[in-house]
């Protein structure tokens, strides 16, 4: 094509059309949601729990329980579209009834409820981290800068929304804090009180990983599978346990993986950076790679 | 300095100039392409290619169709000029003649007409993450929130591009992807169809990788160089082919490093977690590492 | 709650407001930092050091002139009272006296004086860029798509704030950069000049660390803490040297790990990828990991 | 002054605040409806009643209607608030009690359950301007490009709220349409069916004003007070009947003046343009301005 | 309606439905144009025409003439589309057969074509201004601050549009100078150059009006129609020549009003301020209103 | 032109710029003051002088006093900017030296001095509108909704401007208020306090215009030129008095003209509605226009 004519650019299109993952939907209309739209919905309810680190700090009392509950209705409403726009995705070519707008606002009204428990949640893990990490100067500095309690976050709020069946919403929740953290938590997970990841860069735990209270994860570990079942055919099967189960007050540090969903690391224990732990140890292990290192000194 | 005086100010800036990278141009002018423009880019790029995922969900037939037509048009032309703009970088202190606008043009309606080829490939790669992830619920979910895809589609855009000889366009579009995932794919590699990259947070792909078909690499694999051959007055040599070559079906796990121009996998090979390969494997080969951990036991 | 009635409402903004981390201040009034507000002062920095990225590569000699001290200016203001916001953060609970506005205007006037320096010290960071990576085209190519370069100039931004004693807002620049590239440099670091880092998705580098000129990391390495020391009542202790000592012209390999306070690499070492070091190594040394890995070959 | 210190600048905030025509509220919290936020509510609202003047012209059946159902809700929460917001105005200093947020989310369900009365009340008011100018094409030119029309739904939005006895809001609603189109209708006033003004610029309608049906305005004319009564003390007296009352069926041409609250044009009248007129006319007058002009014919 | 819920406020949505003026379309596909495009459009065409009062004033040569290169095509191409969408307005109910893009392509390619043509008549617009008003420093300050040249560069464009027969887009980029300036020229007035409007408010020409060379008028003047021919069935009749028609040279001054198809205001006249003009003048003409004043001096 | 070809649109950018007003200027820059620009310099000047319009209605008073103050610096610096940008406008082909930036900035730190002396200059302003109209039900009303206060609040800070020898941006200023209010007030009329403009649509006060204390003006009303005094060569001449002089405590109703240098109203008078008044009137006299009008009552 050398030319910037409209029977080429139409051809372009028809032939995109063809390729389009998802056709167009009938006369019932679709809306989907959208990254944009989640980015906002995550914003807010930030917001929300983290009034200080936005536009709130010089609010007098009373105009920030005003301002706050403004936010609150906003995100209630807000959050039941997006479910009612994510529902579609999980009927696709599916006999499941899709939930209709009036279901997505009750589940909406009830997350919404849930919010000072989540709350309440993350003060726990922002005292995990204020003890856990000697480089905070205070939990203002946590709040504002620590990727893993935003990821943590991000998480919870997601974890609620997935035990309410909500398709597709929270895991682009936390695939959002995933591109700004590089942690990436499956909302399925499921992670006990006071958890704290520092730095966190290459995080991931898998969607059946189950996490007890007060562990602490560096950066670089895997809570992953050790392998997929697949059925005669092939075909993956989902929803398997297959990521392992991590004790109470475990420390696993950087780079280390643990992989499996028989794999269950007792409580108490520590994992060592790097170590690749693919079978379940008993509570209070200390496990250390001992990688042979060779050094040669020398002059230049 | 104490006040806030203009002689100050204007001494700073002074100084400032002294460093300048790049001198001002003459009066033939010179419009460098940014960051902000090629972000836009990318997005027009990915509406038009999956446009459920956008604006778009709600339309009627004609009317997406008209509205991917606007934006096919709106691409061209934006993409012409960020071609112009970025070419003068390739050019600096040359006697090369740099190509102009409507050679530019030119490039640009070769590469939208090449949009629908491309698009098939995603859809490859697509399936591709969709049955080797038993966490994805289904194919929506995958285009709104794997990074892996993401990557993959920004990689695809790019190396066209890339074939077309475009300077520092490609190059920043995949820095960008790699901003957004954590997945650092030079536009100059080669890579097969059906590629899937899961979680993907520090993934390295070198400039002189190539990768066959079906493919899947896991978080923090590196495919990179083991060394940079330098001249004889120590200046580094640049394009000389100093990454792997990974063959048909291959795939390599979490914190894999494979490195070297010369270091080819074998079609079929497996590549186990915190492998450090450097030699060639045959095909169908197992690779694992074996690093000795020390397991201790106690009460606390 | 099954209606969206006011009551509820107010009743979860009740409850919220019990877990706030931080009370309501009284009428002499605090106005917090935020992330948006320290976005916008990385870019108009950038902006400042490197406009070629920006928006003036068209402008006239005078014009350019004339647009940089403008924004000179924009950021004296603007950074001098991002710092009387963030001063509050450090005083909390304590006896300290906070900095006030005319303080914090006199360290944002010796900030941007240094910035030449700043400047001066970027352009050697970018020639060890463009002599340590064979994929560089040019230096502007660097420039616009290399995160280590992006990431070391924030940090070294950062630093300069963090050694006039500004609270917060360093520690929150850099937690930008990290999560624009994955790589986590702690303000309170202190780096030579000619410093390189590659690729840098999972780089960490804590607040103690100390590192000689010409230095060069890959992607995932690790310049982090054994473990923390504690008082006798069990909790953490701030500020102590923790983190290693890395000598002049050292190379580490991606996903090298290097620990603890009493760590001194020494000038010219090399240390190789996936290496785990806790222990000093002389000048010079060459550290290489040697895991021992299982290689099956054989037919599908 | 003649440099830029802090002292200055800080005296000059204080001298401002000394001037200040509202004090800093107490702690009970106070927030201002701002023209912004009332700008964005006007939006919305026109984005309801003509949907196709906006973004969803292109949705299906299906998603127009759970767009436009998103924006209800939101509609009615955010004209919640600024009910909310605009009430402390007409609390000034008195010891009337102000509605509180509850009432004020009762007062904002009302009235949007008056929507569809509104819309149908505008589609007569969309037929007046059509069958009343030669120069509009169809009926979708007049809803996109006639200020009369704008000016007029605006006008009967704010006037229902006006009802509800809202402060503040329905005054800076017509004050917005004021502004964007020239026509100046006070909320307050009174103004039956099928309504038209043409071009519009300079249009007053008075508070107390009543215009019956199929009433014609041109451009330029004021429905406006004779003059003020006072107090004895000479204070202006507020609230009484001081504009005039136009019969169903009058048409008024451009820059016809009728003032006066005993003045009353009588149904069917049409006044011409430039009139002046402070009396009654009885129905179906014709009032003519005869300016005696001076004509003087000659050569250059 | 006292509660919040989903029911009520779904009938509001289909009571609202009931009275859309326009159906929603079948599944070929309509967009409307919108005023947000339209004003974005008329910022475009502004920026090719007057670069010097946007970001351009700084560039060199070169990099201007690509940025104005840059934004011709985008002018083109979004000028394509908007015709297209403005399209279907005009074929209501009709079997007209509406342009399909191509169409609005060819014509939008037609319109940019004839932009010098349209800046040299704008060129001689701003001389006329700069020879009538001695409060005028410079041509500068009166393209950027003079709403009569304003609203004439619109008129001219959208002139050019209504000549090539383009629906509802002239129409409603004359409105929307109408609201910036309160000049409303409809866009298919004929109007000669060297046309000069000062102040502006309240300006009125009509669709069928015709202006000679060199004529100025200031603001409040109206060139209107006397009144509206119906047909047998008391529908207006649209189309005909019904606002007066102006000869070269004339002056008009604020608030005269000239009606009627059949009007001619001869060669060189001069209408005084206030007047109203029914009937032709010769040339040469000087009309005055000659209102009566009573003038009572007193003391207070 | 058919085709949308790089020739034929290089070819239409060369014609444009045949017909610029200003040529290119040379390397020692030049920046225009945009409108963009001044509308923000506008806001952000309403912001410091009524900032309960604004965002900070909720703040307590030390946030609300550092906003101010902030905000303070800003403005002082952007003010000299657009000062410095403004100037070579009113240096077109002269020897004239244009102002540099340090006395731009010198003449920034002066107007800013003066604000607070122009907010009481307001407050009085403010004062008389609420006791001027009937219909106002409180003063934050008639700062939130008035245009009148809106353009004379912009001509004040304008006029202080202009009495500074500032070209350009004071004429932009009230040009900006013009297209927003329909109020068009020349920067250099002199206006004394207490002055009041209900409704507004249509007032012209020209540039040498002077108005006394305690003045109040309807919509409509024109302070103008009788005409216009030329040289020998017929060029106009800029710069004498030729708006009328208004006094004290004048009332001047809707629509009425007065205009010539000479006309000089005497204080205490009242001018009527549609008075075309070119001559001198002393104090206290009642002027009324007693148009004949024509009453034909009859049944339809």
């Amino acid at each position: 094509m050398s030319t910037f004519d409209m029977n080429s650019l139409g051809q372009i299109i028809g032939e995109l059309s063809q390729y389009d993952p998802y056709p167009i939907h009938d006369g019932n209309g679709f809306s989907a949601v959208t990254r944009r739209a989640t980015v906002r919905l995550i914003e807010r309810l930030e917001c929300l729990l983290f009034p200080m680190q936005h536009a709130w700090s010089d609010a007098v009392e009373g105009s920030r329980r005003n301002a706050r509950l403004e936010l609150l209705g906003v995100v209630t409403w807000d959050l039941a579209h997006q479910i009612h726009r994510a529902s579609p995705h999980s009927c696709d070519g599916g006999g499941t009834e899709c939930p209709r707008l009036s279901e997505a606002f009750e589940t909406s009204l009830g997350f919404v409820a849930d919010l000072p428990a989540i709350l309440q949640g993350l003060t726990l893990d922002l005292d995990a981290a204020f003890n856990g990490d000697p480089a905070a100067r205070d939990r203002s500095e946590i709040i504002s800068s620590y990727p893993g309690l935003y990821a943590i976050m991000v998480y919870r709020l997601a974890h609620r929304l997935w035990e309410y069946d909500v398709p597709l919403l929270p895991r682009l929740m936390t695939e959002i804090a995933h591109s700004a953290t590089g942690i990436d938590i499956h909302p399925g997970a499921r992670i006990g009180s006071s958890f704290f990841i520092d730095h966190g860069t290459g995080v991931v735990i898998g969607e059946t990983t189950e996490v007890g209270k007060e562990v602490t994860l560096y950066q670089g570990v895997t809570l992953g599978a050790l392998n997929f079942p697949r059925d005669e055919e092939g075909r993956i099967i989902r929803g398997q346990k297959r990521h392992p189960t991590i004790g109470d007050r475990v420390v696993v540090y950087s780079g280390a993986t643990i992989l499996g969903g028989n794999t269950v690391v007792g409580e108490g224990s520590v994992i060592g950076g790097n170590v690749w732990l693919t079978e379940s140890v008993p509570a209070y292990s200390r496990v250390i790679a001992q990688p042979k290192i060779q050094l040669k000194s020398g002059t230049p």
